[in-house]
């Protein structure tokens, strides 16, 4: 097994099929070989190579784990190494963009099969993973016309095998899905942090337990986010176009004082939010 | 004792005073039989009436625990039936607002002092009261010229001896800060709950454990957060705006794929967020 990103998500994947017995060697590629090497000493791989063509070379199953912008060029360098019926997956938080740039790419003997594991914290790196991470999350796949059955069913048995409950969709509506409760949020964390700062920098000191929840996902990764929403750019732009409609229709009601539509709309929320379903113990998250 | 309003704050601050020894008999006030029956079954308080007067009138101290919006009335109301000596305090996350609508009202014979302990989680009620919430947590006084220097000594002993890190500061600071780090953030996850459930309800069903601590805050109580916000406008106008110009901005970036400045504002927030202080036990929370 190959896994290029020995971050928290591939570094994970690697240390809960170790843990397993489901997989023989594995060798970890990246580009820091600082995170590579810590990977090494936490025995999350086996052999480590800054080269991904030379890490796919021999491996039944290659992970692709990097942030999302990087996968067209990755899947570029590992395709003249795949193995005939080596297995590509990936792990990455938008799927339209993924198969655009790697079915083409992936040749006609090897099989790929996208994924997205929803499971995570707000850290990152080899030093973040962990081997139960999976256990309780979802993973949704979102196969196409042109994905290999078995290859599917080896993917799903593999999720399935450190816990993750899996889901098949379609890319598209998986995308506006994920664009309106996961991309969106980030978006709106990094830029109510900011408008804090730019207005009221001191005020943090005083920041309680509901701001920390709220703005917990603003200290996720840049790369992995920028990557992300721009791949999910029309979602995400719905997503915020919403959002700048809602708070400003609020906004207004504020200046004008009008507490009855204000209430109208919180109570709106509260029960919405109230009405999520309660999270499973894949919902992990780091205090 | 008097609690006007013997919800999450007031019933709470009733349990652990009662805990400590530190008061004799308390009387809950509210305009829910319900929840005042409730907090009597539940022993917060000893004798319950829908009557502010009737339950201030043998009080030495008098607490005001109702949404801020409602404290104009429950002042006038209590006025005439205050004992010469008394105490009244108040619970709201706004203080020029409830200085403005109080001090005028309360006579010369009894003495107002406006205290903010930052505690509480998104339930309500007396159901939700629990003796140690303000164990660790900070309580804001914020004194004027008229306020007496022996009452305001007297309600530091009380919030120290229930738990709380006391401070002292002005009103206006006040206002300033929590509408940063406390109220826009509110009204940002409100409007974001809103705006995913306008455009994607479905995609609900797949809120993971990031979309869930983000929106933890719109389940809170929606009269509470109308009187908050208006009550504390132009700090909240001032942050959203703020918000609206940050997050517009982003969506520029997104538009036009500008992946370098959007990575850079990520980046911004992250190392901002991070630089929060690690949470005291006061940041209470439930999950």
């Amino acid at each position: 097994m190959a896994v290029i990103g020995v971050g928290l998500i591939g570094g994970s994947l690697a240390l809960a099929l170790r843990r397993r017995g489901l997989v023989g060697e594995i060798v970890g590629v990246g580009r820091s070989t600082g995170n590579l090497a810590l990977a090494r000493r936490r025995r999350i791989v086996d052999r480590i190579t800054t080269d991904p063509a030379e890490g796919v070379r021999e491996a039944d199953l290659v992970v692709l784990a990097t942030p999302v912008g990087a996968l067209a060029e990755v899947g570029k360098a590992i395709a003249p190494a795949l193995g005939p019926g080596a297995v590509v997956t990936d792990v990455g938080s938008t799927k339209a963009s993924v198969l655009r740039d790697l079915e083409p790419v992936i040749p006609a003997h090897a099989f790929l099969v996208a994924a997205h594991p929803i499971a995570g914290t707000e850290d990152s790196g080899a030093g973040a993973a962990t081997a139960d991470l999976f256990e309780g999350s979802r993973c949704i796949l979102t196969p196409t016309p042109r994905t290999n059955a078995r290859a599917l069913a080896s993917v799903r048995r593999l999720w399935r095998a450190v816990g993750a409950r899996v889901i098949e969709m379609d890319a598209e509506d998986h995308d506006r899905i994920l664009g309106a409760v996961s991309h969106l949020p980030h978006v709106v964390a990094y830029a109510l942090v900011n408008a804090v700062t730019s207005f009221r920098k001191d005020a943090l000191d005083y920041a309680g337990g509901g701001f920390r929840d709220f703005t917990r996902i603003a200290a996720s990764h840049p790369i992995m986010w920028r990557d992300i929403v721009l791949a999910n750019r029309e979602s995400v732009l719905a997503g915020i176009d919403a959002t700048l409609a809602e708070l400003s229709r609020m906004r207004e009601w504020i200046d004008r004082s009008e507490g009855r539509p204000l209430e109208e709309a919180f109570l709106k929320a509260r029960i919405t939010r109230r009405g999520l379903r309660p999270p499973g113990a894949g919902a992990r998250r780091k205090r």
